[in-house]
């Protein structure tokens, strides 16, 4: 069964083919700067051949169309025709206190996905566009919608609510749902799946990127997460200022004439790493302008470290202990230096990495902890898209029966 | 040498005598309401000895001629005249980057204080208005500062600065600064006095009242606490909501049709116990309502204990390991519960809380910790009154050779 798998973006779609129950990736690619333009699709197939067309894609409708068209090319090889697709599995960002798993999109769906749109204004309008365009694309093939929040509706209310008025959770669903869940979540399956029952009860999932998240995992399930009621929470990130003394904004605001309306900017594309080393919300370009010396991106680093520790601590004491320490997203499968920074410091709580392994790992699962260590310190790199193909391929089965 | 200690709010000075070095408290009180028709004095002398009067105080200038008529009043027996007074010692709230201890007041200073009111614009203006008054009715007395802020000055710059566009630092000093400083001091302090050398050297300070505060001590030093740039950053408290996602302050703003001027009331005096629980600031209040069954005051006490279990967590990784920790403060003093909550669950890390020993403390030095415990646990009520006697002492003999 051949599954597209979509995120949908404000201005982009990334989309991946996947053969279920296979999990092969058969194509995938990416349509940039819809609206502007220079957008452009690119497409890849299994055999690493790429595709770049540049041409006029006004909106997320014609995207799809383009996107459709492409991936039936003979020239690719990916598939014939759209029949061959069997279903398509939605990236959702948010989906409220209503979604805690993976659906079937139908009306009553796609009225909850669209209640959720003032949680996340930036995303889900984006996403819906997505799931219309194939309606109109491809009427009457399966959807499922996967959302980034459900993983974690497993966490206590009283570790999800702000110690702001009640009232602000009862009216308006004010509270963390936290997100990366996909990510989270197959890391750790697939950390089952890798160790067993070795040292899997309590887990603590790092997903370092450029949105960067932390979970508490206990017996496969969530139950406690950085991100909040938005993506701003938790961790310092590329661009964003992860949590803050909230005093600081009406301060910032008084003293810098801003409004209201200005403040999601401030706090979700000014700030982070970025915001401290004036430099690029990369990692990667904040190391290496540190390394030459410049002190704001050094600081910048050791601020984005300490925060990856100190929420390292923080769940441990949420979970009571912790058996593995997982490192996922584009910094934590990739900045050897990164992990190593982290868990130094905290050998008394039996985290001992060992420099070796950790200095031969980039990309690829590996325990990367001592022979001693008594918790295991890994590195498995993320798949939101297998994770998305696994839902849409288990559902649209059962619908069938 | 007789030290008078003033703790000068926005409408309210307390105060105590203190004889230096002995540090027996001769006398202590309270003006409430300044400026309010049901303004008081109430004094006790070393005897218990209570007298409360009722009259105008329409600033702090009345309200300190007022004190030291009172304290010099011969029924009382406190002192027999201004001349016994040898100093005045004052807690100023913020002390910025410029103090990073106690100083003698002089002009410098005092512009020092005043650069500060930007901080700490409802603290630092009446902590002024304290000095002056004594300048006035006493001229000359040796005066001295002690800053809620001075003893976090040893927390690296890595850990205070937020991950927000860094001109913001550079420009207004907006940065983690810590408050209770004395407090977290004097417990350091003493606890180093009670055991000595045994497990004092990495000590998690818990200052658990209406405002609270944990702080990482290293040998004696803070190197990490959980209010910041304000005292409303950190652990949710009676009023005050502690850190959050910055996201929720324009969601807010947006569906209540708030300003940015009704965000610091929102934040400071609607949120924490009293917003959750719609019951009571006073944990007591919540503890009891929750008792009776009420589920948002449940919650609210559920999110409090969780919130000092997660700092706990969150320093023990700070630290790289925990020798102590030690409760103080309204509630850390008193709340048995609250410690038994707390540090349940953390028995992996070597944290083993005595029910009967914990049963039996309320308002005493005690170690509550069972005997196998790795970690020391203990209560130590706080005295910043003393601490600050201590440094106005020293400063003042310091001065006079």
């Amino acid at each position: 069964m051949k599954i597209l798998i979509l995120n949908s973006g404000s201005s982009s779609i990334k989309f991946q083919l996947i053969d279920m129950p296979s999990e092969k990736v058969i194509g995938k690619g990416l349509i940039e700067k819809i609206g502007l333009p220079d957008a452009s699709i690119t497409v890849k197939n299994s055999k690493d051949q790429k595709e770049v067309i540049r041409l006029n894609i006004p909106n997320h409708s014609k995207g799809i169309e383009f996107l459709l068209s492409v991936i039936t090319d003979e020239k690719l090889n990916i598939i014939n025709n759209l029949e061959e697709l069997s279903a398509v599995g939605h990236r959702i960002v948010h989906g409220g206190q209503a979604f805690s798993k993976s659906v079937l999109v139908n009306d009553d769906v796609m009225h909850g996905i669209e209640a959720c749109v003032e949680l996340a204004p930036l995303h889900n309008p984006a996403n819906i566009k997505g799931i219309q365009a194939i309606e109109a694309a491809i009427p009457n093939i399966p959807q499922v919608a996967v959302f980034d929040t459900a993983f974690h509706h497993t966490i206590p209310e009283d570790r999800a609510v702000y110690a702001l008025p009640i009232e602000y959770y009862k009216k308006y669903g004010l509270r963390k749902y936290g997100f990366h869940g996909t990510s989270h979540q197959y890391i750790t399956l697939r950390a089952k799946e890798i160790y067993g029952d070795d040292r899997t009860s309590k887990i603590i999932t790092c997903h370092l990127g450029n949105g960067s998240s932390l979970a508490a995992i206990l017996d496969g399930k969530s139950v406690e997460t950085s991100m909040g009621f938005s993506p701003t929470d938790g961790l310092m990130m590329g661009t964003r200022c992860g949590a803050i003394d909230p005093s600081t904004i009406p301060f910032i605001a008084d003293h810098e004439h801003l409004e209201i309306s200005d403040l999601s900017d401030l706090i979700n594309k000014k700030s982070g790493l970025l915001g401290i080393s004036g430099v690029s919300s990369d990692y990667r370009d904040v190391a290496s302008a540190a390394k030459k010396g410049n002190k704001d991106a050094e600081l910048a680093l050791n601020m984005f470290h300490y925060d990856v520790k100190k929420y390292i601590g923080t769940y441990m004491a949420t979970l009571g202990g912790v058996d593995s320490i997982i490192f996922t997203g584009g910094i934590g499968e990739n900045a050897k230096v990164a992990r190593k920074i982290i868990c130094s410091g905290l050998e008394a709580f039996g985290i001992e990495i060992d420099d070796a392994k950790n200095d031969a790992v980039m990309g690829i699962e590996a325990d990367i902890s001592t022979d001693s260590s008594k918790v295991r310190i890994c590195v498995i790199p993320t798949d939101e898209e297998v994770m998305i193909a696994r839902d849409t391929f288990s559902i649209v089965t059962e619908a069938k029966k």
